[in-house]
């Protein structure tokens, strides 16, 4: 038995996210039904993020095992030719079986894209969510340093979470503006449910001036999810890219 | 009686393009019912441009006449909450009489953007023609000079067209690159049926090394489509902007 991993790109419209369920069309499903198709027996995958309904990747990670014979290079190609146009293999390379999806993940990079402009532009509405006020991005950009390093994100997570603990660590946050797009880029160990999106929906309040850029450092140490900014839409949300332990190891 | 010019932008993806047609939905259909159910009266509008389907926009111009009352500024925002998602109002002016929504054109731009990487990229497969060889935009940027002027563009010229002459001024080319993305832009007094998805096929050719640099100064002269590139799909065109004479006397 061969263990594969995958490089996925979607674009999430379509979808109820990634993760396989009952009655909703998902992007796992439609993974699984490709490859099970190509490969002719039942394939089940198993992703390294669950990205929420309606958002995208451009890098997400799958892994599957199975008994085959297409060599990595032409795997992509072939299963390309199965799946549905908004789904695209970018990536496929033989794994050991101490790999997995979840665990062997070292960090992953986020992309939050905002359209900051008077109107909308019916060429970015999938991708980006809409900001019709102006943002000052010099202070989204003072403030990012509060969130590096390790902390207790408990403020920025969804209710509902199942995380065992609301700790992580941020290697990077940045924010760029080209033209009238402001894209906010994450790196991190990991993710508590909502997080991006709540990180993103703190910055533009401080980009409107409703947070102030010293009570960011506040408002992660108290903890409290009802200080943080909104949970913007899935819309502006990428998972751009996972870098796993065996990718370092090489080098 | 008003005179009043739009700017509006529109993903083309779900449109038999922009002029009125009897059995399938156009742009021009959907402005038009919107105008007509905001100012409560039957409206109709010309276009600058008879963009093709599938093609998008981000500055095409519509005129109408009528009477109402809601000011330049505000009369994007309402018309914006009647149009569907797609098409968005960007601009809004009064113009006088003499105005004619294609006689008062001075110059329009378009741009063709090309996804150039090894796979497909389900964010950009909307906005942009995937070519997964590798093209040399030095080449690419070279033959631009041959364009530019006053030439007689018949080899880039769908048949089918009604153009009384073929005579086109071309005033800016361009081939940039940023990471995978090529984007073509052109600048002209007009284009011909399919001019700028034939102009982009040749350039696209050009940077495959299957048109010499040196023959695109010919292909131009010869005046055959036969030697020219082939027309490039519709969904990597984008209407960009327009400028109308009224805008240059006033500065």
């Amino acid at each position: 038995m061969k263990r594969m991993l995958l490089k996925i790109a979607y674009d999430g419209t379509a979808y109820y996210g990634w993760q396989r369920q009952n009655n909703f069309i998902t992007v796992q499903q439609r993974l699984e039904e490709s490859l099970s198709r190509l490969l002719g027996q039942e394939i089940s995958v198993r992703g390294s993020s669950r990205t929420d309904t309606g958002v995208h990747a451009l890098g997400q990670g799958a892994v599957f095992k199975a008994d085959f014979t297409i060599p990595e290079d032409r795997f992509p190609y072939a299963l390309n030719s199965f799946l549905p146009e908004d789904i695209v293999c970018r990536g496929a390379r033989l794994v050991d079986e101490e790999f997995h999806p979840q665990y062997s993940v070292v960090k992953k990079t986020y992309k939050y894209s905002i359209l900051n402009d008077r109107y909308r532009n019916p060429l970015l509405d999938r991708y980006c969510e809409f900001v019709p006020k102006e943002l000052d991005t010099d202070k989204m950009s003072q403030c990012c340093k509060y969130f590096l390093g390790e902390h207790d994100f408990k403020a920025f997570c969804a209710s509902g979470s199942t995380a065992k603990t609301t700790n992580r660590t941020i290697y990077d946050l940045t924010v760029e503006k080209n033209q009238n797009i402001i894209d906010i880029e994450v790196t991190g160990n990991g993710f508590l449910y909502n997080m991006v999106r709540i990180i993103a929906g703190t910055l533009v309040d401080v980009g409107l001036g409703k947070i102030p850029v010293s009570d960011v450092e506040k408002i992660i140490a108290w903890g409290d999810r009802t200080k943080a900014g909104k949970t913007l839409p899935p819309r502006g949300l990428a998972l751009m890219n996972i870098v796993y332990d065996f990718m370092q190891k090489k080098g």
